[in-house]
C-alpha cells in the first residue's frame, strides 16, 4: 500500500520539491538550486539525491513511495519527452526514464504550465471547473487549456502558448520568440515594466511611480492610490490580456479563467481591467465567464506534480 | 443486430438525410425543405416522416436500425439541448428526446459545425489526425476543435466560435453577433463578396469583377486569372482568416487545419492565401501545420451525424 508520493517542480533557478500523502496533503516542502552548469546534467541526479535525502531522513521505504512528478519549462509531448529548452539546454531528454533509472520509483510529468494548472484543478481556483483556463502571468505568459477535466497538450505539446497570441501590430521591439506584438510582450511581468517605464519617459506627467524600482506589483498598487499614469498601463494590460482570452473563451469556450503567477499578486484589482476588456472584445454566448485569482502561488507546480502519480 | 442507421443535418433552408450501413457506407441521400413557420414546429415530425417513409420503402424493420444521428445549428450542450436557435426558434429544446418519442429509435446529436467535423474525421479530409480544426466557411464561418480525436464542446457548446475572434478595430459595421470587427466579416461568402464590392466602388481601377453578379468563387475564379482587384481580396481574407487560425493554434495545437463550406470550393488557391498570413503570425513552434480542404462537401454533416449512433 502506497503512502507517499513526491512532486517536484524544475525551474531555471530553483528546483522546489514537496513530500505529500496520497491523500494530497502536503507534508513538507523544500527547494534545491537548479544547476544549470554543462546542459544541466546536474539536475536529475540533484532530484534523485533530495528525494532519496528525504526518504532516508524520514524513514520512508521506496515500496510505501507511489512515484514521482515532475513539472519542467518548455514542451512535453504526450511520451514525456522534453523536445526542446533553452534555459536548461535539454533536447529530446526523456526525463521520466532517466529519472526512474535514478531512482527505481515510478516518474510522470509534463509542462510546467500545464503541471501548474493541474495543481490548481486539484487544489487551488480552478478546483470544481470541468472546462477552464489557467493563465501564468510571469517572466512569460503560460496558460493550461482544461477541457472536460483534463490538461490538454495539443499535438506538439505546444496547447496554451496564448502567449504568443499576436496583439498589436504598432509594436516593432521582436518577442522572445522571433514574432511581433505578443501578448506576453505587454501582459507580463517584464512588460508591464516596460510599458509603465515607457510612459514615464514619454512625458512629464507627476506619477508616484517616478524615481522607483519598477515591478508588476509597484504599478497595481499606484493603480489602487488613483495614480493615473499606473491606471493607464492597467488599461493597456487589461486590453491585451483581455483581448487574448476573449480569443481564447472563442476557442475553447471555458467556464472560468484562473489567473496565476507572480503578477497576479497585485490581486482582484487585476481582474477588474482584464474583465474590461474581455467583456468589450467577447463574443457575448461568452461574456458570462468566471474570472478567478489562483490560490496555491508557487506551490501549483508541486500539487499538480504529485497529480501526475497519484 | 444492427445493420442500418440514419444521419440527418438540419439547416436552415434544408434538411439533409443520409441512410447508411452501420459499416459508414452512405446508400441514399435525400433532402425535404425546412418548414420555420411556428418555431418550426414541423421539423422534427417532417425528419420522423422521413425516416419512416424511407424504412417503410425499403423494408428496413425498426429492429435493424442503430438509430438516428442528427446535426442542428446553434450552441447543443453536452446533455443534447439546443440552448436557443434564432434561425429555427428553438430555445432550450431537447431535440434527441423529442426525436426518440416520435419514432422509438435511439437519437442523439450536436452542433451541426461540429457534427460536420466528425464526418470529415471519421471520412474526409480529417481522417487520421487526432487532433485537428475543422473551419467551415460559409454564410457564416464556424469551427469544429478536435482534441485527441473528440470534438470539443466547451462549457456551454460554443467552442469552436473562432468566426467571432476579433480581427479588426477599424470596421465599424457590427456582425450579426452584435460585436465589432469578427473574422467572419471578412472570411465567411458574404465578407468575400463585400469586400470585393468595397474594393470596385471605391476606384475605377479595371477587374474583370465589374459587372459580374459577384460571388466568393467568382472572386478566387478571377485570383486564377490573375485579376489584382481579386488578388487584394484574396489578400485581405487570407490575413483576416490566417491571424484568426494563428490564435487558434496557440491554444489547441492541432496537427492540420481542415478548411470546408461552400467558399472551400474554391480550392487550392484559396490555402495559399491562409498559409502565408497564418506562418507570418503563429508561434514559431506552430508554424509546420497541415492545410488542407475538407473531402466531403456537403455530406460532411450527414457522415458525422451516422457517427453519434455507431
Amino acid at each position: 500500500m502506497k503512502k507517499y508520493c513526491f512532486g517536484v517542480d524544475v525551474g531555471g533557478t530553483t528546483i522546489k520539491l514537496g513530500l505529500f500523502t496520497v491523500e494530497g496533503e502536503l507534508l513538507e516542502k523544500w527547494e534545491i538550486p537548479t544547476r544549470t552548469e554543462n546542459q544541466s546534467e546536474a539536475v536529475l541526479p540533484d532530484v534523485a539525491s533530495a528525494v532519496q535525502g528525504k526518504m532516508e531522513e524520514k524513514g520512508i521505504a521506496k515500496e510505501d513511495v507511489a512515484g514521482i512528478g515532475f513539472g519542467v519549462p518548455g514542451p512535453v509531448t504526450a511520451e514525456g519527452i522534453i523536445v526542446m529548452n533553452a534555459n536548461l539546454g535539454w533536447r529530446n531528454k526523456n526525463v521520466s526514464r532517466e529519472l526512474e533509472e535514478l531512482t527505481g520509483l515510478p516518474c510522470k510529468g509534463g509542462n510546467d504550465v500545464k503541471t501548474a494548472g493541474l495543481g490548481e484543478m486539484w487544489r487551488g481556483g480552478a478546483a470544481g471547473y470541468k472546462d477552464a483556463v489557467f493563465i501564468t502571468l510571469g517572466t512569460g505568459v503560460g496558460a493550461a487549456i482544461i477541457v472536460d477535466g483534463k490538461v490538454i497538450l495539443g499535438s506538439k505539446g505546444a496547447a496554451g502558448e496564448v502567449g504568443h497570441i499576436k496583439v498589436d501590430g504598432e509594436i516593432t521591439q521582436p518577442c522572445g520568440c522571433g514574432g511581433v506584438g505578443c501578448m506576453e510582450q505587454f501582459a507580463s511581468a517584464p512588460g508591464i515594466v516596460k510599458m509603465a517605464k515607457e510612459l514615464l519617459e514619454r512625458s512629464d506627467r507627476p506619477s508616484c511611480l517616478r524615481g522607483k524600482e519598477i515591478t508588476a506589483k509597484i504599478v497595481f498598487d499606484a493603480v489602487k492610490a488613483g495614480d493615473e499614469l499606473a491606471m493607464e498601463v492597467a488599461e493597456r494590460f487589461g486590453h491585451y490580456l483581455g483581448y487574448a482570452l476573449s480569443a481564447t473563451a472563442a476557442i475553447v469556450d471555458p467556464e472560468a479563467f484562473i489567473i496565476g503567477g507572480g503578477v497576479s499578486r497585485a490581486g482582484d484589482i487585476l481582474i477588474e481591467y482584464v474583465q474590461k476588456y474581455y467583456k468589450k472584445y467577447v463574443w457575448p454566448g461568452c461574456r458570462d465567464k468566471q474570472f478567478v485569482l489562483a490560490k496555491l502561488g508557487n506551490d501549483a507546480g508541486i500539487y499538480g506534480a504529485a497529480s501526475y502519480v497519484l
